[in-house]
């Protein structure tokens, strides 16, 4: 057991449901890594009595600050900031190597606002910590999506289709993936049908162009049809997929592969995976038996990269 | 036999798989329809002695004017031409009430620019004949899509949300349909965030409002987050989506159902369905057995509409 990566796992927002997915895979995970999640015993208890699961024995934790009550499925301040530095103590721990990787259960944006934190999320939290451009890449092992613009209104997604600018998305792509071959979509219906519905593959096709030149190689494809981009053949051709937007590749994405989706944060001095999905407050603390397949998947992921 | 619903076929360009896909599909689809093709006898002959497939006895056709050589994979102007004539007996055979509706085999885009015709396409001709906002849906028996914008640069999707058009939009798609629940597409990541991530998802909501008021029930959804609004979940409770744009809507479903999903034209005077591919001038008259899932179930759907 002693080789087994070691993973921080930061908790999530406890009124939520990452703490009753971290109890319950527990058992599997250990067969595969050493977990160290950032809790406290205190609360780590109160979890364990609401949920009525017990603490496995072998449940190492490394105390993360904070003592609030658990209300289940409500966005409060003291769960948003618990679950931040329960997220920052992950970070410290990938930070000075103690472990080889860090998985993040979902926190709450609400309660992040509630608690007046500055960051919509982890990735905005991890970019602004490193100063580098994260690359945020959702999906599992049969089909994988980087998103070259994430969290902007769809009318300012075109304006940012820059040359220079996915060339170096690219690079840092390869960079972090090793990827031989990468599917790289365009923008407009139909590609633009030769610029009638819209001219920015020219900037794409000029991208890819200046990329696969770099690498010597014909890494990533011509800009293909959108809405034909993700058909059977074309998953059968391609593992790695860049999207010019977050719908395009994340609207396939959880059309095939809901459950088992996780995200990943490339680009940066740590490895990060996370669960692909929220807090659930629908059915926390019910009983309910959440999914566990992202979160196992995201555990996976983050000893795989960590190999490489 | 004489029960079956007539349906005219266009037979789409000759140099490509159409006209093979209707030979090979011949003798399943009359078990249900009666189906016209609208070719003449000396192009079937030249069709059936290339691709080696004797022409079927009971194969009904309606006499479209023209004649010339077909050269496998090319887009011709000769091919383009006949493309459109036949598709235009189809729809004169469906106004004069000769059949119940029209089924189109794939149309060359290139061969219809080298005929010089003033149309990109089947839809087109279809709003400029009837003058009739035709609503564009594509799927299969399990899940369909309809279009609220369609063949318009990304960059202009936004400011073409409008709520008056998107209520005239969703009336007319009940009309058409009868559907009695129907999930409407919110058109920025994460339905905008509160507003964060764009704002068109407030006209969006109005226009739902209203639609919901006009047929005095909620048939309309709140606007779905676009890139959960495929989750198995969703479709297990959704089988009619309006999408805001083209590939919003068409990359989730043909990830789905590539090979089974057909094209519907809504909103007209004539039931007109269609194969939901192309020419595949890639596999012509190669003996390479092209797909027919998806031209049976349009003959289906069409049977299916016109019994409505």
């Amino acid at each position: 057991m002693t080789n087994f990566p070691k993973i921080a796992i930061s908790v999530g927002d406890l009124n939520g449901i990452g703490i009753e997915i971290a109890l319950k895979s527990h058992n599997t995970i250990k067969e595969f890594c050493q977990p160290i999640y950032c809790i406290n015993r205190q609360m780590l208890e109160q979890a364990s009595i609401l949920l009525n699961i017990s603490i496995p024995d072998d449940f190492n934790i490394y105390e993360t600050f904070g003592d609030f009550e658990i209300i289940p499925s409500k966005a409060t301040k003291e769960a948003g900031i618990f679950s931040y530095l329960s997220f920052m103590d992950a970070i410290t721990l990938a930070n000075i190597k103690n472990v080889d990787a860090i998985c993040t259960l979902p926190i709450n944006k609400e309660a992040w606002g509630k608690a007046k934190l500055k960051y919509k999320g982890h990735t905005e939290v991890l970019r602004d910590f490193y100063k580098k451009d994260a690359i945020m890449m959702l999906g599992c092992s049969s089909m994988y999506v980087a998103l070259f613009t994430e969290h902007i209104a769809l009318k300012d997604v075109a304006k940012n289709i820059k040359t220079n600018k996915l060339v170096k998305f690219l690079k840092d792509f390869i960079s972090c993936t090793s990827a031989s071959k990468v599917a790289v979509l365009a923008l407009n219906p139909h590609a633009g049908d030769g610029g009638v519905l819209g001219k920015e593959e020219k900037k794409i096709r000029k991208a890819i162009k200046k990329a696969n030149k770099i690498f010597g190689s014909d890494i990533f494809s011509n800009p293909l049809v959108p809405d034909t981009a993700f058909s059977p053949n074309n998953r059968k051709n391609y593992k790695y997929f860049v999207a010019m937007y977050h719908d395009q590749g994340l609207a396939p994405l959880k059309a095939l592969y809901f459950d088992e989706s996780i995200n990943v944060s490339l680009n940066l001095p740590i490895i990060r995976t996370s669960v692909d999905h929220g807090t659930a407050f629908d059915i926390a603390y019910k009983n309910k038996n959440p999914n566990t397949k992202s979160y196992i998947n995201a555990i996976k992921e983050a000893i795989s990269l960590s190999k490489k």
